[in-house]
């Protein structure tokens, strides 16, 4: 069915796509998740991976903030270990940790190990798609996958990380296994995201969410070239490519060239200075998540900073600068999406 | 007795001050600790905030690096929170954790308890540098202090943080508390400072940490002008300082226009860009940390692309991006001093 054409010409999608737009479209990262009561019913009892696996919880789950907000996306509820998980890799997401890897990825034999990702592993995200879409109706879908290096880390490392200092080490010690583990990810990643987009998806995100620890050599020469090649076959599929990762100023340029339609980008970054760096290119961002937490006054009175700074955009959708945190209390986000939706357009 | 006269024309303070010198001068940040099993022994059974209140401790433990490594410059043993528990903040480190603060600074009256610093609070700290300025001879000795946003953070939250968001809700919510809790912390940074210059140390290194989890216009409103107290009367003593965070090439010109002598680059900013944007000033970094554990002969490849690129700038000196990893195998360090101490000048 791919991808809804109900939803072909909503805002969100038309500012991806750089097209003249009624209002600023906003979603939030992590919209969907533990800052929303109504989840955290939900998944009271079950584990995270395994809302992850449940078509009818992850439907619930990417739809709540939805009716919640009534943002102009939503993005499909998963994880980005998720897509290795499924097929075959011994790994958990422990609360208050994070995905925790049984036996780390170090040798060529252990890349070799894990099987390439076909449909048939996740069945449940061909079916939560097609709920979602025809729940959703003209309101897009934003497909998910982790990028190469991001995923590549946790498999490294075994857990999360402050340093990818295994990671990097392979990178320059064993470039072969380096090179193995990447292609086998971007082989991961890309399946991910066509699943999505075959059931239905309107978009995809590629989430970088560790490459801001990379010197922009290596991220030009170790990573990029994994990230482009799921971006240039997800081009294939006629969906806006959203890519996006965190501490990334000397990153933008490159990950842009990388084949993103629209560059996220963080709070740190100006995002004046983000669009020169982008060039002709969307940009999605870039609210500090925290400032839900100052008055409202003062938050608000901050996005409408972003919402004229994003102006120079070829096409600027408005997001926090990462995820939402998990203790945000869920009206300010309703004041914020009302006050974007409703800012007045040049 | 201030500063140390047999260090005025070391390679060190030669390339602060921008003027010619013979080789460039390498010191790491956090060469003193972890990474050494001198550094173990000696610590073993010892608390670390005890092991900063013991001058004969302070004096070996600064001194492990400069015999092993032969680096150009020392820079003094202590933690960021160590003046701040010297004027009576109960706080502790915990291994593995960080700083823990048993009662976290949220009102005035929180803010209005922590007593000023002054030399008798920290007679230790003189003794040490004392001893240090003896037996340094030629060799500088940094000061060390914290700066007031990274400080608070940790007062503020109550230990490490990934977000500080209760720190930017006090900055944004409550404007009178920050701003008495950051004056707070000037008068003790900067006195912490001038202790140690008083003392005999050669120059002041000012660690902003956390700085780059702040957009450029909440570090130039809520953050700089306080550095930039502390900064201006340290300018008083005639000694070169250094202003270093991660994660800050939005906020680069920012932290040099604080008034710094040399500004500290992180790894993630190529320094050619670095140099740029701190102008007329000398730079201090930047090899990816992480680089130790590549092939030593990646490693010196590198590094001698930061010292090339070095060239650019008014002044030089050497360093990781950031603290050195404790899992660091000295071996490697040794090879990276004596190669960017041997590296022809052009």
């Amino acid at each position: 069915m791919s991808p809804s054409p109900a939803a072909t010409d909503s805002t969100f999608l038309r500012a991806a796509r750089g097209e003249e737009v009624d209002h600023t479209p906003v979603w939030y990262m992590r919209q969907a998740g533990r800052s929303l009561p109504e989840y955290l019913k939900v998944r009271e009892g079950i584990a995270m991976l395994d809302s992850c696996m449940d078509p009818e919880l992850i439907v619930e789950i990417t739809m709540q903030p939805v009716r919640r907000y009534g943002v102009d996306a939503a993005i499909f509820f998963s994880d980005i270990v998720l897509p290795v998980k499924a097929v075959g890799v011994d790994l958990d997401i422990k609360p208050g940790i994070g995905p925790v890897v049984a036996e780390p990825v170090r040798t060529l034999a252990d890349v070799h190990r894990i099987p390439d990702l076909t449909p048939e592993h996740v069945t449940y995200i061909t079916q939560a798609v097609q709920g979602l879409t025809a729940e959703l109706g003209a309101t897009p879908l934003i497909g998910f996958a982790g990028a190469p290096f991001t995923v590549a880390s946790y498999l490294v490392e075994g857990g999360p990380s402050k340093e990818h200092a295994r990671t990097k080490a392979m990178m320059h010690a064993a470039p072969e296994v380096w090179d193995a583990l990447m292609k086998k990810i971007t082989q991961i990643s890309t399946a991910f995201l066509k699943v999505q987009v075959d059931a239905g998806a309107s978009a995809v995100q590629l989430f970088d969410s560790w490459a801001g620890a990379l010197t922009p050599r290596d991220y030009a020469e170790k990573v990029m070239p994994y990230s482009s090649q799921v971006l240039a076959e997800a081009g294939t599929w006629g969906v806006p490519r959203t890519h996006f990762g965190v501490g990334t100023t000397n990153l933008l340029t490159l990950m842009g060239e990388a084949g993103a339609d629209v560059v996220g980008v963080d709070w740190r970054t100006p995002l004046t200075r983000g669009i020169e760096l982008v060039g002709d290119r969307a940009v999605q961002g870039n609210l500090d998540p925290t400032l839900v937490f100052a008055p409202t006054e003062v938050m608000l009175e901050r996005a409408a900073a972003v919402i004229e700074e994003g102006r120079a955009a070829k096409g600027h959708i408005f997001n926090l600068g990462h995820g939402v945190i998990p203790s945000t209390n869920p009206d300010q986000l309703k004041k914020l999406t009302e006050f974007v939706q409703s800012y007045p357009l040049r």
